[in-house]
């Protein structure tokens, strides 16, 4: 009995890897968020897709392991990696309570790294990947991680930077950053990345803390060697320039 | 005049995303480490390819770069995603020199998130990617990152953790690790992520530290929250264990 969780990449059905592909095309039941459902219903339709709400993980992973469980070969589709901030952790979490349940992960391109190839190359040296969201995570947490990530001169993708309900969360981080880090340091952001209405800009830390962003988004930090060339977000590779 | 830098993902031909094969479909010569091409040469018969060796990342740029510039569409190919100490920003740091040629990045899965997969969800919560190799970068600089990411309880991804003439490095990583995280904190590796010859393993800090590694080997490090479940390493989404 197996249950495997795809990773859809960030876009569209154009950006998940030709193994995610095949075992989305060998599933008998494809289980997800109705958002994510809807970029590949065209692709698949012949398949039973169960979709669920966003709030209903818990409930999205036990009946995808139910329905594997009972015999069905079952996929259960995240936008990105299911391994970031995905269904992956959680689907291994519950499985062992559906005895001979085996739950294989396949990869997808993760936010961070699609948003990067629009800016340019802003994540090309040492990154972190960190979730502004503080539903199951103090913001304790996440503030000594953006504290940790500035102080050490990493670059950083930020995700869940904003929402209903705390939409200065982004500016709150910035604030923790530019304690650390220059004002003019290159930032960056990509909405809507690989879908219809992708939008990106470019612009300094300083700016960036006075601007509002959507649940969409991710925002990029670059660290201190980072620059803006011909209109792209580049981090070099090293701190010594190679000789040309 | 366009050329796309092309990630092959982690492992072999299924590793790449369908928009990643449509570009390298589109091109008429394919840019790429001896490794890497080998990789996709089969699948792809009919096309011009120019190999380099390992050392020779300027050399290859500019080769590409020209080929643009006179006129043929070329794809540079990279393990992973380009993005992520691949080729993405050598190649738009020496764009400018080349008018006219236009530079596109096609994201790939990167090492970390394809190793994850293999080992089951050790980065579902913030995460660092950290490269051990010091060719570019003082160890200074990798040791104060690897303390930060310790002391911020972020998961870690490290790259490059050893090489000839560097075999103690992932050694002397861990002793950092090692004075500001549990000894007994989950750890793993994946090597070969993708390709024959895969292998993985799950193991403590204190036993990764007497671990010898190659340069082909993704090394994973939990947070205080990852644990081992029924074999697969994971990282739960949050601090607070949801209710059931």
């Amino acid at each position: 009995m197996s249950l495997t969780c795809v990773g859809l990449g960030p876009g569209g059905a154009d950006d998940l890897t030709l193994r995610a592909r095949a075992a989305l095309e060998e599933a008998e039941v494809i289980v997800g968020y109705t958002t994510y459902v809807n970029l590949i219903r065209d692709a698949f339709p012949h398949k039973e897709f169960v979709v669920t709400g966003m709030r209903g993980e818990v409930e999205r992973c036990r009946l995808a392991l139910e329905r594997a469980a009972a015999g069905s070969k079952v996929a259960v589709v995240c936008s990105g990696d299911p391994g970031v901030y995905g269904m992956a952790g959680l689907l291994l979490e519950l499985a062992p309570e559906y005895p001979g349940v085996q739950v294989e992960v396949i990869a997808g391109v993760t936010a961070a790294n699609g948003g990067a190839a629009v800016l340019g190359a802003p994540l090309m040296h040492d990154w972190c990947s960190i979730s502004l969201s503080d539903l199951m995570t103090p913001w304790e947490v996440i503030e000594r991680r953006l504290v940790a990530a500035a102080e050490a001169d990493f670059c950083i993708a930020l995700y869940n930077p904003s929402s209903h309900g705390r939409s200065d969360y982004l500016a709150r981080a910035c604030d923790v950053l530019l304690a650390h880090r220059s004002g003019n340091t290159v930032c960056g952001y990509v909405r809507n990345i690989g879908r219809t209405g992708e939008e990106h800009c470019l612009m300094t830390l300083s700016e960036l803390r006075d601007t509002q962003v959507d649940m969409l988004t991710c925002v990029f930090i670059g660290n201190s060697q980072t620059r803006v060339i011909d209109g792209r977000m580049v981090t070099p590779r090293g701190y010594q320039w190679e000789a040309r």
